[in-house]
């Protein structure tokens, strides 16, 4: 059965309502659309729409939605629920926190090497994750099935390792490097770029001071 | 003169034009906008329209912006430009990876201290920043006028740190913890979770296989 695409806000959304769902005391057994909503600081009728998206089982009327049964619905819904392999390129800081990172094979992402080209690197491993020699990129990607490529170097090299990637059979790359990617029109790109969050900070933060 | 609140999508596309320009060639003089769409595969529209709301000299008909020119204006209009104090709470992996990374400086942030509870940690620096014990947190934070924190703990004690940075005179809180933070309306809170690129990368992956 083919998925729906759904809008990209409303997938945005899901993961908030997921650990906010999470955060809950254990002995909640249900909650409205409503409740969510309050708590989040979100409008009403945006959070019923995007829960009815992605929850099969349904609110009812009442009680609302089951915490148990909703938690799972989000999960199978986002994709968290089938593991797929991945790996990294790049073990700096960045990288080396990320390998370190416990919660990525909780949400279906299941890092299987790492790549550098730090002879000090090569050969340990972070997080249990094994760090190879990048000249080994292509062979490990191909025999293990990787599909997603994270890439956290500097960005210089980004474009020809995302390419060495794509020619290894990486289906979506994560980029971290702040380089503009080139790539082929069905492989999927998420550019990583804390810059833009640090803009919108400050853009708020002088906006409201400007509004004193 | 009060600056123009800008919507919000715009926003997070210039930074991504801001890369891309400084990726040119360093005897670029100018660029069109819409070499700058055909070069990030955005509609040339789009792109005519955020320009134009971030540039005061504007493009001109043939030649379009003055590529130098029009950097320094995204810089300025991202807020770049105008250096605001900041702290990091929670010397983990990925706060001591934000420490060692040099690109916040020069996009406006200035990160003055750090705090953990690790003796181990307390009376080191990273990246020139020196690590405080966090019972420092409010004295420093007033003392140094810090106006952003960066929240890099475990969700359990984010609350917590987030009310007492809050109470320090901190007026924007950037949330790495995945924890969701009750704050005052006046507080700008910007949650950065990785979970939600990672279930766009998922959901999109499993569209493309089941659309196949």
């Amino acid at each position: 059965m083919p998925r729906q695409l759904i809008p990209r806000p409303t997938l945005q959304r899901l993961p908030a309502y997921l650990n906010y769902l999470r955060s809950l005391p254990p002995d909640t057994r249900s909650i409205s659309a409503t409740a969510v909503a309050a708590a989040l600081g979100l409008n009403e009728v945006q959070v019923r729409k995007d829960l009815s998206a992605a929850s099969k089982s349904g609110g009812r009327p009442k009680t609302g939605y089951t915490v148990g049964i909703l938690i799972r619905e989000l999960e199978e819904f986002l994709g968290y629920t089938s593991i797929k392999n991945a790996v990294l390129v790049g073990v700096g800081r960045l990288g080396g926190a990320m390998l370190a990172f416990t919660g990525f094979e909780e949400r279906g992402v299941h890092i299987i090497a790492a790549f550098d080209n730090d002879p000090a690197k090569i050969g340990t491993e972070i997080g249990g994750v094994p760090i190879f020699d990048i000249a080994r990129l292509e062979s490990v990607c191909r025999s293990r099935g990787a599909r997603i490529g994270i890439l956290t170097t500097s960005p210089l090299p980004a474009q020809e390792l995302c390419e060495r990637m794509i020619g290894a059979g990486i289906e979506a790359v994560w980029n971290f490097s702040t380089a503009h990617l080139e790539v082929p029109e069905q492989i999927i790109v998420r550019n990583e770029d804390l810059s833009v969050s640090l803009a919108m900070i400050s853009r708020e933060l002088e906006e409201r001071n400007h509004g004193k």
